[in-house]
């Protein structure tokens, strides 16, 4: 068995994308800025790629901004709407506990800059409300900052409510949408997003590149100096077959969204039936308003990271929570904004499918969380404890 | 025909760069930051990659920084040396008035935070003297940042003085080599580099990558912010088919730099050989002291749009300069700073060679060029006008 379920990760790239990007490297691999028909050429792919991702979300292509992947997207908004901000002389931004680090430590480098950060409690099932937003919101919020899907425990926040509610106070709004593009139906103007952060190695398409959507209008602090590509808004040469992979793949993900929401849900839904039916275990996030591919509990009394090791020992990836953060000793801030307190928090496992994964590989990995966990409570000195009534299970 | 002579605007990917990408996109395609085993062969790949980089430009891995590309390691350079000089008092950097964009327009980002920038004014001949750095040096000049090669004209900067110079005055020196890896040997440490920028796509190596070196003891300052991953000054997950396609094209290149410089400097020669014979031509920069395989010119009399238009009509993919400023009516910076008027510069033609080019190829470009100049002199208004002696000749 060799089960791949750390999609939220990263993903294999499909083969159309790799189909998509091989011609503009050796082929058409001219630099777009260049006058003659080599150049023009990738140009014209260039314009086509921004065309087509404008297509699919909803927008405009001349709104669409490639990077280097999400975390520089997530950077630039940030950035981009704190300047704006700060020329107004508003320096209130509204965000969560729970975002992604892209997020929270460009608010450190704002703090240091005298903004004010108010991070939204969520509930303990992963969400916030719409109403804490309309509460958070001052005279002085000049961005309104919330991840679409979170990276760990799959909650979906309520984007087109909280979204209607920043345009009806003239607040900008920016989401974090990696996990959430090609998963889920997304359309920018419907939904009074103003700015959306995406990353193409989530969907099945290449690393290294991602897009900025910034309603027109919104005018972008660059963060890259040089060359005046994209509107001089982010310099160096356009990565052409990174660009065209990625349009490739957000294609593909995008027609099947409600094909592979029907298949992955159904898987998720057993693993969550199968993993609850272990004692002291504890599904993180709403059962139903979370990503369809998304699968994230805590075990009491073991150490997520023992549990990952054991599981690949039986052929499954799978990962504690996010990958920017493993490494870290400390345990997830996702999981302890949703009130996971520190020793349940270090029992994790997050299970993130992708639309390959089967029937099959659900009851095998069933299974062998099952052994596993059982397996490290039978060694484990906090089990015991538990178990003898010395100390107090937290999940019941 | 079909020629491309614009490999210092990009080049075409090696089929080896290509082969040594391609398993890492549905094959070894884990998140190097992941726990189990197809994180652990990502970060496999990655350790690897860092060592054979290291190897190549005579450093340490823990040196090296993975980045999108070369504008954005020119930026982190500069802005992590001018918060080290800030920090001890120090506001005041060394550059040439030719640099690259990434690095002129951080400048303009600096002298806002009160910056003192020097810019050295560059010879007729397309360099500076070590002698120019040792006088530019002051008490509180935290940086001095000099092109390797400059990548519209090609010189060659004597960048062991002037690292020596630095090294002896405790100044940090950082250099653009974007235009010089693969094609002359660098050793940073024999040449007293503290930091340097590098950029694949510019060596057959894949678009959207890059590397800054950074000797250790430098502090990086982090420009995208986000995962842990570069040991923190680096956020986004690490981009390993570009990586490694990256590395395997640098390889490819260093290896072949001595074989590759003799073919393309008898080109070259030839090229300005046949150039010369054109009257009122005039060729930009040192004759020997450049790039093996740059060839610059200004043609008195004829826009530099027009004549690569019709040389691409005949099948030849040339550029005026950098691509990275085509597309402005200005005349380039490169050729303004090495004396060259408005009118001048804006007729102004460079042929970047790569080891692919051939004799036949050299010989019909300079049967062409000959045409297409001869041709638009023709219908010049002002060519008309400096041959009724109504204008001065600038170029003799």
């Amino acid at each position: 068995m060799n089960i791949y379920l750390d999609n939220a990760a990263t993903t294999k790239m499909s083969q159309t994308a790799i189909a998509a990007m091989l011609p503009y490297m050796d082929g058409i691999y001219g630099n777009p800025s260049s006058l003659h028909s080599a150049g023009q050429k990738a140009n014209e792919a260039l314009t086509s790629a921004r065309e087509r991702i404008a297509t699919l979300l909803g927008c405009e292509p001349r709104e669409i901004t490639f990077t280097s992947g999400g975390s520089e997207a997530d950077n630039q908004a940030i950035i981009s709407a704190a300047k704006l901000g700060e020329e107004k002389g508003k320096k209130h931004i509204v965000s969560t506990a729970f975002e992604h680090h892209a997020v929270l430590h460009t608010f450190e480098k704002l703090k240091k800059a005298g903004f004010d950060i108010t991070l939204l409690d969520v509930h303990e099932n992963g969400l916030i409300t719409p109403d804490q937003v309309t509460d958070a919101i001052r005279p002085d919020t000049c961005l309104v900052t919330i991840m679409y899907a979170n990276n760990e425990i799959g909650t979906v926040q309520p984007i087109a409510e909280i979204g209607a509610i920043c345009r009806e106070r003239g607040v900008l709004f920016h989401t974090d949408a990696v996990q959430a593009i090609g998963h889920l139906h997304i359309n920018v103007k419907e939904q009074n997003i103003d700015m959306l952060s995406l990353s193409a190695h989530k969907f099945h398409g290449p690393k290294g590149i991602g897009v900025l959507y910034a309603r027109k209008g919104i005018r972008l602090t660059t963060l890259i100096e040089g060359g005046a590509q994209e509107r001089g808004k982010r310099a160096g040469t356009e990565n052409i077959p990174a660009i065209m992979g990625m349009v490739a793949a957000m294609e593909e993900a995008c027609a099947k969204i409600d094909e592979n929401a029907v298949k992955l849900t159904a898987l998720r839904d057993k693993l969550i039936a199968g993993l609850s039916e272990i004692p002291h275990a504890i599904l993180n996030g709403d059962e139903k308003q979370r990503l369809p591919g998304n699968v994230s509990f805590c075990f009491e009394g073991i150490e997520g990271e023992s549990l990952l090791l054991l599981l690949d020992d039986k052929g499954i990836c799978a990962s504690s929570g996010s990958a920017c953060t493993s490494g870290s000793l400390d345990p997830s801030h996702v999981l302890l904004a949703i009130g996971r307190i520190h020793d349940v928090a270090h029992g994790s496992l997050r299970l993130s499918l992708s639309a390959e994964n089967t029937e099959e590989e659900v009851a095998y990995i069933i299974t062998a969380v099952k052994e596993v966990v059982e397996y490290l409570r039978s060694i484990s000195p906090i089990w015991r404890d538990l178990v003898a009534g010395k100390k107090e299970f937290v999940i019941k």
